[in-house]
């Protein structure tokens, strides 16, 4: 059988740079290098059960098992304790070249009615007012969360949080097109950072790797290349992580919810400044 | 009945701001304003049938007809001509507090089916091999794109008009936290800009102002304030629109797309430089 060739993190491209004004603009043709985006389809087997698609996202492809894994635990579908396998989906029916775009994770007992209750909610063909109505409050929904027990970075380490991050942007250095999340230690040591062209799915693959490392996914911060909206806080909600630490703005709803959570909020963080919502 | 308070494009938030490093560091308590982000769910009707969820997504109140019609367009779930009404939903079972998050699309007799395809589509409750194949293919899909036969910017248009986007980007300058989007002519005469917290949104919005008021949303420029991902190049396909200028990156998915799609693709654009992907 013909084996699909493995994308990459990043692609080369020709393009053709204008430089400078009006009269004096300079056309350069040059290759560049364009982060890869390709569709991943995440399908959930629970023993005994045929595998159902839960999820499709466009993301950068590599660490796919950890995206899997830390959508399915960010989204309150799985405990990390509930994984079995992860795998690339060898089905015969798939077309070669999705080869490497299609993982399935296999789940315990103890998780079994979760992944069809996500499919259903998903659906969304009911009439006004029945299940449009949980629809809004679906997205509103915030998992369990405890608050969270641990130690919380002082604003030295806050302010000095995005920096370290960004020595690890190897694939932003390349592209330009690309975000990235880090977990990290109330002291500010960064225990793993991910890129990907979804902001979403770098926050899953950071909590994915260390559900998979066999760690766990609360730790005292995470640190966003960007901004922060409701569904990240949701995330770190789910995950039992202290405290966020954006370099961009957090939204109305990120901000609330954060409050609610008793999650420390950072956003417009730099090495000379740092805003603190909560 | 109780009538919900309708949410602006930013709310107020008191934070305390860190400035300055380590021993220098201040601490000052301010005001601030964030972006509002809410909930919005699609409502699609169908002549002599009950309405139907389409959608939710996350988005900045205000323009949320002209969000509702422009996805359905970009999204080739309706044609411009077969909207026949777009209203809140005033469903009785409706909280009133979502009474503004939940907007009802009337179509015509002629998109009959469709809606209730895109519901069935996004189910991903069908088993390994089946359905989803579909579902990664699906992702892929582009929809009907003729080239392009207007005009196309030059390269000093194409440089100016991230400017000329920026000062209309209000809610931008207020929170640091929104995407805008805006279309224009091949001269760089601007028609219409809209500001949201998610960049898909943007591009819903200004194709929906375009609906919405009459006007083709065929035009000769996408501007955007980000980055390009696949999923922006569909919406432009699908509203016939001739070249896309963006101030971020664009990814491989994108540069491909457009490349097939007839679309002129510009990325890290400023006054001073642009990169032309194809």
């Amino acid at each position: 059988m013909e084996r699909a060739r493995r994308p990459g993190p990043s692609v080369r491209t020709r393009v053709v740079e204008h430089k400078g004004h009006d009269e004096d603009a300079a056309e350069i043709a040059r290759e560049d290098r364009l982060v890869t985006e390709e569709p991943l389809e995440i399908r959930v087997r629970v023993r005994g059960l045929e595998p159902r698609r839960a999820w499709v996202t466009m993301r950068t492809p590599g660490h796919d098992f950890e995206l899997a894994a830390g959508w399915l635990v960010n989204e309150g579908l799985a405990t990390p304790g509930s994984l079995d396998q992860v795998a690339y989906c060898t089905d015969a029916d798939l077309d070669p070249e999705q080869e490497f775009n299609v993982v399935t994770v296999t789940l315990g007992a103890g998780a079994a009615e979760v992944p069809h209750r996500h499919a259903a909610a998903s659906a969304g063909s009911s009439a006004c007012g029945v299940c449009g109505k949980d629809s809004v409050t679906e997205a509103l929904q915030v998992r369990s969360a405890a608050p969270w027990s641990g130690e919380r970075p002082d604003a030295d380490v806050v302010r000095r949080l995005p920096e370290a991050l960004r020595e690890h942007q190897d694939l932003f250095a390349r592209t330009g097109g690309v975000h990235a999340a880090g977990l990290a230690t109330a002291a500010g040591e960064l225990l793993v950072v991910r890129e990907d062209v979804g902001r979403h799915n770098a926050v899953d693959k950071v909590v994915g790797a260390r559900v998979l490392a066999g760690d766990s996914p609360a730790a005292a911060c995470l640190v966003l290349s960007g901004r922060v909206g409701f569904e990240l806080v949701q995330k770190a909600a789910a995950s039992g992580i202290g405290s966020i630490v954006a370099v961009g703005a957090p939204t109305s709803l990120a901000a609330r919810l954060a409050g609610e959570a008793g999650i420390a909020l950072w956003g417009f963080t730099s090495p000379g400044r740092s805003v603190n919502y909560c």
